[in-house]
């Protein structure tokens, strides 16, 4: 069986010239897929042109369609992204709405193209917003197709009020946080695996039956 | 003018033989509405036997109504509430059903019987959730036709992952919760009392027009 | 192979003396469960004294830990709701917190007792609310250890504003409704025979590691 | 007194070449406002280059201090959204987190520069979402100072499933959506009115004390 393939859409609003808390956390559940075998890639979505609109392809400069392939080739997509007034960030909609823009291609069964794909959610604020983003970035991706684990998600928040996040905060020393970074990983590793070897038959669930 | 009356419907899952750090979060709102003049009160509501249904009585045995009499004679109502799971309790969902079943009900314009009152929201948690609740509860307050002021909820929530809440952790030294609390009850008290003066006209906005 | 158990748990506000909507919907997917082999029940939940709380037993006449010991018997768990104020019911929130009153439970394995089970969400309304209600349910779910799998969420709601719900707008018509009922119930199926085949390893995910 | 000034920025993902349903229910809302005497204005977002981030100012190109200047003129601003996968669009929330991060500027009394001016909501979809996208929105204007009204929402939605919105489905022959753009348009002009006369006193709200 070939590696898994793991990819990371990191929603933060700051550029790849910039430190990333979302960053940060995502690249503690990239090392342990790496270190059970798994290919990784992190994307800062926002080091790329890509705008808003519900189309696979917005034409000339929209640099959505590159990442999209990377998309399809992953077995585990993991979207990134911190709060912001207690919402996910306006960047992590952009992708959403993204991929459901191609969430009429189908694989080669008539499948939704996200089947058999495992989908997880990495999340840091300085306070409070992370299972309300959680549940609306994991029932998307749920909409659209992908498997859900057990424990999909893996965040960081402070104490209420404003304050520096996860990596100025120390929040990589957070045991709650630390576990869950830990069953993310795994969860999506262990199901990755299985709907690569055992694909969801294509009884009742394709699009044009 | 009549003394502004403030009502606190506490949710917290635990009756009143027991601490509800909701409720100790509740009385720093309570203590500047007193010291301003107004007449408060705090029910909690596990201390009665309020059934679920979309009803304004659900006969023998039902407590709500008692508790409706309070909230029709308040210019100011408080919805607290725990955190679980995210979410606000099922207590609180339960108080938002019962009051609106009773939403038809009209003042002697024809407006919603709430209108001209003051809602708000207090909410703790030992982490995580308190934005998402309390959009949910003033969402549900302001559709059913209560006024929302600015800055309309007072919080405090921990740091990720278990652990104690607010009056445990010395969640009253946190200074944005405590500067919350003072903007929800000021902005609560200065609202009730424009709105004592001067109802919203019934232009527009009466239930069978 | 024993035969894969699904369990229907309707949080409708209504007792089995009334017609409820959501298990009008509910008994399309259980038609279907049934077809494919499965051994199926709903329980209409208000007709049994489950008081709110966080706790496995609430003591003397709480009947959710005999509910409870039919969840741990099945391999699909699938939640009903109705929506108010376009929020899931005040008694599936209860019935949310009380499954999250168990989660410290552990299998054979370590892992959470709802591993290896696999999630789902039934809805219906008169407008408005469901895909709010199912990322919630949904997430709940996922936080204390189901498996969700792609769209694993049948609803019906009517056009914007009050009126009747599913079983007498003839929601039953509507093809799109359809469509995620059977999805629902293959997903499920689907899902739910893989794991009992291929337990998730426990690896990662144990509650106490 | 000067006429009331009401400012809709709609958040439809289409730029003014195309038909937006959105816009279609904002007009109605406005030609309300407009017999009343108010001043009105519609911007389609998707018409300016507003990058997204967390200043007021994201440097050259950028037209939202242009957009913002407005914001500060308005006595009401309603944001108007399309839905997608039962969320708001991705637009508004670049909009409302462009709002967030000019929330630190303050009036002459020291408040929020938002306070005094009265918020509401605008929203369009094919099915399902509404609420939640109006309960965030409406949070976010109202955590950042902005009063939120009776009914601060008007929308429409049709029946479960995918399909035309509002305009190609008839959604202005609908007495409800009908009653609440009057409610929406009547009550963000009586409250728009009340604080130009009586301003929020600066006491216990102010930014810095």
């Amino acid at each position: 069986m070939s590696a898994v393939k793991a990819l990371v859409l990191n929603a933060s609003l700051k550029n790849s010239g910039e430190t990333s808390n979302t960053e940060g956390l995502a690249e503690k559940v990239v090392e342990i897929l790496q270190k059970e075998g798994a290919e990784t890639e992190i994307i800062r979505l926002s080091d790329y042109h890509i705008p808003y609109g519900i189309s696979a392809d917005l034409g000339e400069g929209d640099e959505w369609p590159g990442i999209f392939e990377k998309v399809k080739a992953a077995d585990i997509v993991l979207i990134g992204t911190p709060l912001w007034l207690g919402e996910k960030s306006s960047l992590s909609s952009i992708a959403i709405e993204r991929l459901y823009g191609s969430s009429s291609e189908t694989n080669e069964k008539g499948q939704s193209i996200f089947y058999n794909k495992v989908g997880g959610v990495i999340i840091t604020g300085n306070e409070d917003g992370a299972k309300h983003a959680a549940a609306s970035v994991l029932y998307g991706m749920s909409n659209i197709g992908f498997v859900i684990p057990p424990n999909a998600d893996a965040y960081w928040v402070g104490e209420a009020g404003p304050g520096p996040s996860y990596l100025e905060q120390e929040g990589e020393e957070n045991e709650f946080t630390q576990k869950h970074i830990k069953m993310l990983a795994y969860n999506t590793l262990h199901l990755a695996r299985f709907f690569k070897e055992n694909p969801i038959p294509a009884v009742g669930n394709t699009i044009n039956e």
